[in-house]
């Protein structure tokens, strides 16, 4: 089933895919039901970072990064790579001069469930990446993988053209056929918590806000 | 055991807490016989703080944060909150809003050994977390823990009351019976420290400062 | 076979030396036909470092940190510290006072396949570590061990005297002997990496700029 | 998405399926073109067992088994429960009580990306368990999951239906359509090998069976 | 504090422990409240040991064994040694020898969060471990700790005295004023299962026996 | 470097090697100074192995077995495979075939750190091994690698001819050079231990046994 590139892949659109980045992952997490998150052990080279993109994604040969030549090439602007070894993998695929490539089209970064190396460059570039580790390990061009297949990367499955939502909380996919409903959904918790956010912060208590007393009664809660 | 809410719990006074902040982890390890050390994947989230503050404990269920909402209304002004889950999880317990909340108590950091998220926003809140990991996974509200009980915390056993000491070098326990007393001795240790500094900047050794040779050599070290 | 202090231990030329730090861990590393990285889970304190230098090795037991002080009478200006444990261990061997007393001496950095402490005062003096970890836990002063024999730091086999190269990527050891060829070596690639990415951030692809379309079709690879 | 019971599912035949666990998960997975492996870290609570089944699949919350109780009544003869927590949890969701209620409906096996407890028990009772780890921590029905939805265990994508394959390599998931042809393969892989074990058992090497000396020579290997 | 050895230490009588022991480590951690457990990644050296026993505890130093030679001479018949290291540790503190000495006076086996050797021996003796490795690496006889005071082990806290009781699904610490009331409620548990697990093994659903149906379709369960 | 095989390794004589295995590896790691052991993390697939030889080694790209086929030319009788991956792997490089190859040539075992896969078959055949893990995960043969040179393995050196030393306890390196002498050591320290155990298994105490109660005084142990 490797070998195979895919270059037809529908996408949200971009309106959709820059109101989930300024949503944030934690609040599209929450609002399309809490899945699609990717392990916590993936995490970002630098902080400060809220993008999302259309994935386009990469099944590799653990130690071997020569799809991603071949993906570069499907890059359009506002996609995000999503690279997924077959098997466990710590080794650096990837580094600044297919960073350099990749930003040439418009790659807006990219998620990694292996290494990544030169994040000094990386981060002077301002090219955001997640990955499972920094590594200096190279790769070799020796095997065939796929480009835009199905991947489960760092423990969450991606379909290509998926949106790839990332920031200092972690990695999020958001089914593309659901991208339009969980933004709206997003939006209207970030509404809803703006007023929570001012009730807390002039000290009352989330106990009464979310009449939360009765029921903790009701439980048994005891007070000592 | 769980459902149970201790409210009146012996604090230490604020000048001793800030001084065992200002003298930071290592120190105050030293100075209490090396003991209360959290274990070192306890990570803060952003590098540079230094705090102390009074344990407010909370167990809590693996991916329930109800006990949080409980504890907060338990905060005074200088306490640190302690998150312990009964059973290992990486959840997100923790955001922004519960920060606010917390903060708006006087509550001046958390240790938690589980996730945390909303990172980005705690930063910029300036409020201090040191966990386990970061995740953007929420919780549930749906079973009781409890507030001001004994707990064990990322390997280190903490009382409601104790002395929390937090730094980059990671997180200490001082028991608040002792906190004064660790104290004296911290400074002590202090005081001690920046005459050796000023030596070993001047180049003196540590092998003559301290007198190592003869004991070395009679150790049986050899030099070739 | 503790209890040795090797004190004339051959060194690079420092120009040699510089040289390797300017390249960079990844390019020094591919540069050696990919030998000689330590595991990436050895970590720096701080980003942004860049360093190279001799090797100083000490072996030491778990938690005793004396041989430190033995090593730092023979670091001369341009050396680094090679801290390797004999048996997984994570306490904070290294400190500030440490710091101050190896800088004294022209010492250009620590690697420890242990734990750090005191890691905002290293920071604030730019004294540069990697480390499996950051750990308050102090050491003890108990044991003998060697300084300057050969030793297996992180999964790298460090002979005294071979050059230490570290950065943002991890930390690579050059054997000394092969020094000046892997600096030729890295130096050619370096100025070959510099049209490549020229070419890249003008659009150009990987897959035309390394001729690899061609192989791609004949491995089988399939477009749909 | 969760709360939901999918209660017709497709499944393979049990001559197919049979056949599958025969062949064992190494022969399956490279035949199906190493793609389906669950993560090493699941390992069986006993040595010896291999099975194969369909896959009847749990979505469950950390801490909670309620849907078990739920799967179980969607168990037929021949199937294994594959359960997968919506966020990282090491606790005991599966104990002797439970393998008692899915033996009872002839489940073959469970395979969790959790902990499981009563060991002693299961090995007695011959019920084969692949997890994460062995842990009595309990867990609660509180919360609602799904059962027979697409889950990710352990880094594989699973369909309710599939054919599950374990023994003491591993787990390897096969896509129910494909399952028939993936027998295929793996017969004749095992066919193919048998010859070969002769071969090799006989004294021949490798290289003159495999016929790889001279594309190694053309690679250049050296001998010396 | 390190440097203490208390002598006179209550435990619990040999009938409630050995009730314990019957029980199980499953039973008893749901019967005191699921508390008390310690991590699961301390794994017995063999499977099918069943124990319970009165904790001897030892504070030691990492890669220091002296004190388990002094904790031995304070065993009684029906003693079982709790070892926590004061920092993170992997060497092997205890073998063949340590273990005659233990036998000879009535120790029915260790609990160590840190290393174990000559388990080929131990196996062969029937002296249950459970440690957090196996490892031939050695300790020393160079530092004092602590024998009978509070621990913390693998994360559960340790007094001495207390019950400890461990099988295949782990370690389970019962507080030793507790050890009576928890040893009732385990042995209530256990009659009750004995009913449960008939039913459950004639057919009969857990969603029946427990009554579940109705709540689940409360909680708003959907069936497709 | 890579893609040399060195066919002509001194080794130790067999009756050193086959005593060194009867000392087993706690003993013979304690008799060369403790040093020359593997990480704990390396396991035996099965209990109850002891075995020595002469290493024959490869240092093999990740996920790659090629070199394994060279190697097994080079083995003689009396030898043991050790494969150290040049980055982090999981890969299943070695099964039944190449067990069967190997035993053919009078391998007696093999250490890996990596995966192996078909262990139900290499335990049937009594073909031992110790790996990082179990996986099924198939590997490729593309590149190359390079046989009987120095290679780091789970973190120790090891030279081609070093003798290695297996059994339950884990893996040690002894350097040729060195076997004789530190099989004298470890036979003499096996007959001290032999008189210690039965003065123990007497009931004698450690304290007594090596005069430790002295040195405890003085160092400040207190008896409370």
């Amino acid at each position: 089933m490797s070998g195979v590139v895919v270059q037809n892949i529908a996408r949200a659109d971009l309106a959709t895919i820059d109101g989930l980045a300024h949503c944030g992952v934690a609040t599209v997490h929450e609002a399309q039901g809490r899945i699609g998150l990717m392990a916590p052990y993936l995490r970002p080279i630098y902080a400060g970072s809220r993008i999302a993109g259309s994935a386009v994604t990469i099944s590799a040969p653990p130690g071997d990064n020569w799809m991603v030549h071949v993906a570069i090439e499907q890059l359009q602007a506002g996609d995000i790579l999503v690279i997924a070894p077959t098997s466990p993998c710590e080794d650096g695929y990837f580094g600044d001069l297919l960073a350099t490539s990749a930003a040439a089209r418009g790659c807006r970064g990219l998620i990694i469930n292996a290494g990544v190396r030169d994040v000094r460059d990386l981060t002077e570039m301002g090219f955001p990446v997640w990955s499972k580790c920094i590594s200096a390990q190279g790769t070799i061009k020796a095997s065939l993988g796929s480009v835009n297949v199905p991947v489960v990367c760092a423990g969450a499955a991606v379909h290509p053209g998926d949106v790839v939502v990332a920031d200092d909380d972690g990695v999020c996919i958001v089914p593309r056929p659901h991208a339009a409903d969980v933004l709206a959904k997003a939006q209207a918790r970030e509404a809803n918590e703006t007023t929570k956010r001012a009730r807390l912060a002039a000290g009352e208590l989330g106990l009464d806000l979310y009449k939360m007393r009765e029921k903790l009664a009701e439980m048994g809660l005891k007070y000592g």
